[in-house]
């Protein structure tokens, strides 16, 4: 995935220091933590708060749904991180997944050489001291079983696609899919960036989200552009902003060696407009490669005219850490409401942690145990709810707004009288009475509603 | 984990060879296959297929459903598995997670010196050429950074707990829990085990399902028999034989050194009884060893009393690839139906892969028409559906037996005239016909009724 310098078009209009708002929020709301953070961390590596891994698994869930679930053409495989090392032999990592970095020779710090500005070094100053660059391989290596030397070597994966490749064929045979079809997973990978940053856009651990779609080839470049059009239409389902989302088709010197079209989904974050799912036309390269490499056939015989082909793969890969990130920046929102300011995500409802927190206005009145009723009664319905009897309602409220939480039930005095809740929606404000025994479809039709 | 090597007791039922039946069933319908197979497999790391990935996301999801969504005291989190490396200098685990090895002085291979049965190499035949024994560290180990050397070394985790009791006083702070309550985490765990075996038993690379609950010191002995019970009730309710579960409590001698009481749940496999589930009362060894390392309080302090104290753990801890597998021999039957054998996965429902498949009895009069009609409305209702109109009605619903899917629907000529179709039970082999305008609601109570 490449980065995008350009500085932020005149179309932001986020708050100021948004980045520095989102990773307090995100600490202090537990949506993600630093890893090892009492140790002082560890580099570019983050963990998932309490808020962070419902949010996660919530796009994780859609996004399933969508490729997998709803389509008949569409299989799943969660293949290991660890895999052979001739897969990356084969796939060109092993070769040419690299970086060239230099040496300062004053402070001995290294840096990427295609990212330095000028010749004075970013850490001590010091002019012309850099060493000539060496390819520096992004790969994590370990060693697999009681000797460690080179013959035990194995990597980290540092993309999932390959896990899809080697498993083409046993997808294939016992599925009983046809071409066109197409293999989804989700995982983690590993890259060993040197320079990464900007909180979880660039991590050293990382998870994708890829579907690999196989195709005839001669029917790739209309497939490439279903995909495509397909994969903005399911972001924009999640409330992306359109004003901040542009498609980047990458020119002829941008391609990847093994594709033959590409195009990016980037979307216009704090630090410029950057890339967080990508669309490819990888051509017949990887299953060609993992086929002489391996000696084993990977081509695909129509049944009916006997022709036999090594597909085409249309991928679609997104960085859900990215995704993630971009769906916090889409959401948060500072505003004046009832004369207080507030900060807000706005989160598709589908999308939000917790759907739904129940107050009882005070602490007395037998308002308590109706709210601890209906927060059961809600929880054993499979919704994520959150109880909360502590400081006023106001900032109850408040504390729901920066979780995303799209709706609080208040038990009042009218509760303990009539069997009536409020309803309050986090966008608009608005308070309804819906009666304690409708409660559940209520809450059910506007999740709906909202478009999951 | 430890094995025990008893012998299967007379209480075995299993049909003759099961490992080798179920590893060919599992690779043949796409549930678990042998990573980079077509490079020859990788030590002892598996991929799961299509069916696989399905199963095995039905049992993670359960088990969040029961652990942390119908509980409001326990929060999730997602660490990462790079973590810092004085994380394991705090655990033990870099000084103590290690197996005693010794090399043949003939044959240059390495052996566990304490599962060795004798004094002859197993693998060259030699007598008495073992070395001495060394002690071998089960993390694997890589590189962080643009420099390999010590100061670089991360690992692998060798276990998801870590994650937990480092982000404890994050968790803490940001959920605005008490004690006791309970943070959970599903993830990858890493052991370069020096002889892995028994299919996806003991790999390198598996899936933890890890809660840890930490609870005040001296109420520790009666959390760990709430949550040994309830972990007991939850096993129970997938469905696994009674007769083939068994606890084993762990006496002085094998307690782990941060132990002061351990219970597993054991299953009958195959290959004897095995654990497949711990419950440990961890005391406050955690927690202490991280606040005197890195120098951060971990301790919680009682809002209403002012008292401090570092609070214990009671932990329940599932190997994921362990228990999929346990859920594979326990729902593997051979049977004589209707005059003809077959194999049928009794798989819970709530765990079944593909809930229904849907056939036209032949192809033609519109039946596949019909047929592919009920896929789709049962797709979009979130349903996991397969069609299939290929080969004789049995043969269809024997490919279905062995996938474990509890209904299969077959549109056929009375369909045509009168708008029913028949659900056919895969346990009972009992046929209702049911209106198509019903069929949803008519799955979605049946697959309820079976106790989800």
């Amino acid at each position: 995935m490449s980065d995008t310098n350009e500085a932020p078009s005149a179309a932001q209009d986020y708050p100021a220091d948004l980045m520095d708002k989102l990773v307090s929020l995100c600490k202090r709301r537990g949506f993600i933590f630093q890893s090892s953070e009492i140790y002082g961390g560890v580099g570019a590596v983050y963990d998932y708060g309490p808020l962070g891994v419902e949010l996660k698994q919530n796009v994780r869930a859609s996004w399933w749904e969508e490729m997998v679930h709803r389509r008949d053409d569409v299989e799943g495989v969660d293949a290991g991180i660890l895999m052979h090392p001739d897969v990356w032999v084969a796939s060109g990592h092993v070769e040419g997944f690299t970086d060239p970095l230099v040496e300062c020779r004053n402070c001995h710090r290294r840096f990427r050489e295609d990212l330095l500005e000028s010749d004075q070094c970013p850490s001590c100053g010091m002019k012309e001291q850099f060493t000539e660059a060496r390819q520096f391989n992004l790969m994590f290596k370990t060693f697999m079983g009681a000797v460690e030397d080179s013959t035990s070597v194995v990597y980290l994966r540092p993309e999932t696609a390959q896990g899809i490749f080697v498993n083409f064929r046993n997808v294939l045979d016992s599925s009983r899919q046809k071409i066109p079809f197409g293999i989804a997973q989700v995982g983690k990978a590993f890259r060993n960036e040197i320079t990464p940053g900007n909180f979880t856009f660039r991590t050293r651990e990382f998870e994708q989200m890829e579907m690999q779609f196989f195709v005839e080839p001669g029917t790739d470049e209309e497939w490439f552009e279903t995909w495509r059009d397909r994969r903005v239409a399911w972001v924009k389902s999640l409330g992306i902003r359109e004003d901040r989302l542009r498609l980047h088709p990458h020119g002829p010197d941008e391609l990847a060696h093994y594709a033959k079209d590409a195009v990016d989904l980037e979307y216009l974050l704090p630090f410029g407009w950057k890339e967080f799912e990508g669309i490819h036309n990888r051509t017949d390269f990887d299953l060609t490669a993992h086929q002489e490499k391996s000696g084993k056939k990977l081509e695909y015989v129509e049944a009916h005219s006997g022709k036999r082909f090594v597909p085409y793969v249309i991928e679609t890969s997104i960085g859900l850490d990215r995704l993630v990130l971009v769906l916090l920046a889409n959401a948060y929102h500072e505003e004046e409401v009832e004369g207080e300011s507030r900060v807000v995500l706005r989160l598709h409802p589908k999308l939000a942690p917790i759907k739904a927190a129940v107050f009882p206005l005070v602490k007395k009145d037998g308002m308590p145990e109706i709210a601890r009723e209906i927060e059961e009664d809600l929880r054993r319905s499979s919704m994520t709810v959150f109880y909360d009897e502590s400081g006023s309602i106001g900032r109850r409220y408040r504390r729901q707004d920066e979780a995303g939480t799209p709706f609080c039930i208040t038990v009042d005095g009218q509760t303990v009288e009539d069997g009536t809740v409020t309803v309050r929606d986090r966008d608009t404000l608005e308070q309804v009475r819906v009666p304690t025994s409708e409660l559940r479809a209520h809450l059910r039709e506007r999740l709906a509603g909202a478009g999951s």
